[in-house]
């Protein structure tokens, strides 16, 4: 069932490639403050804001799979794509 | 109150940049998965797997920022740490 | 757009029901524990317990709302109960 | 180290109460939801509710529980009150 590609318009694929790198900065940027030895403190706000950045992302792809990719799918008649997002949504711990 | 300054050991300090290292990888993994536009599915696994390793860190830090600069902030006097580490915990959505 | 009824086979309702009913059960002991000045952290724990409970009867829930309206409508055309699960989701913080 | 007694004060307890009696009653209504066959996107949304609802009482005994007793063992040298904190975050999945 497994699809291998997914197309995306350029613009959506800009957004989520733009995101992914700001995450890498800030990842960056808790590196270089436990090697400055920030308070542990200021660093957990920064993971935490990390945290919240992951999750906004996670949530537009997965949006955007499901009216696309999941809508597609089942209406080929590919039910078994409800259990994959069923799979998906227990790794976020839902 | 805030402090400037955590004093980690050195080893400790090693594995918290190791861990950020290996997310900096992942988030890169990620990134090339949508410039090769890979099924969804499969990128929001990624995604999950990042979100859980972030959440890990975190509870590393912030553990060893309780036995640490917690207690020590308390016995000191400082009882407004408490509020510092609620703040925190909101943060975490708890 | 919105069903009015979904029909579960008694099995499963039962199930849901009895669910429903250790919950219920629980909080009357945490109202007990609080009216008897039991020591925070001993609530906590049961909150943290009821919190797990709740998330996972959500869960059966869930899934059985995709394998089975979600699908049907999907078939029947109501491509916007794609938009309804993510709402849903998003009350989950997903 | 266990300690067997928390005393509130008389309002803050009430309020508790109340909280967890709302509680009751949500679950009561989805019960009844239940028993009367609705569209489980509308019972979702109810335990969603509860769920939060949860987790604010949560966050609020806990909050209360570190501003008093944990700041106080730790005064009377009890540092191991922290651990059972960290303990108590894992519950809460941090």
């Amino acid at each position: 069932m497994k699809r291998e590609k997914t197309i995306r318009e350029a613009d959506e694929k800009q957004k989520i490639i733009n995101h992914l790198s700001r995450l890498e900065g800030q990842i960056k940027g808790v590196k270089k403050m436990v090697n400055e030895d920030k308070y542990c403190n200021d660093i957990l706000v920064q993971l935490a804001a990390i945290d919240k950045s992951i999750k906004s992302l996670s949530r537009t792809v997965l949006n955007r799979h499901m009216q696309t990719c999941v809508l597609e799918q089942i209406k080929e008649g590919k039910d078994e794509v409800i259990n994959e997002v069923i799979e998906l949504l227990k790794r976020f711990d839902l």
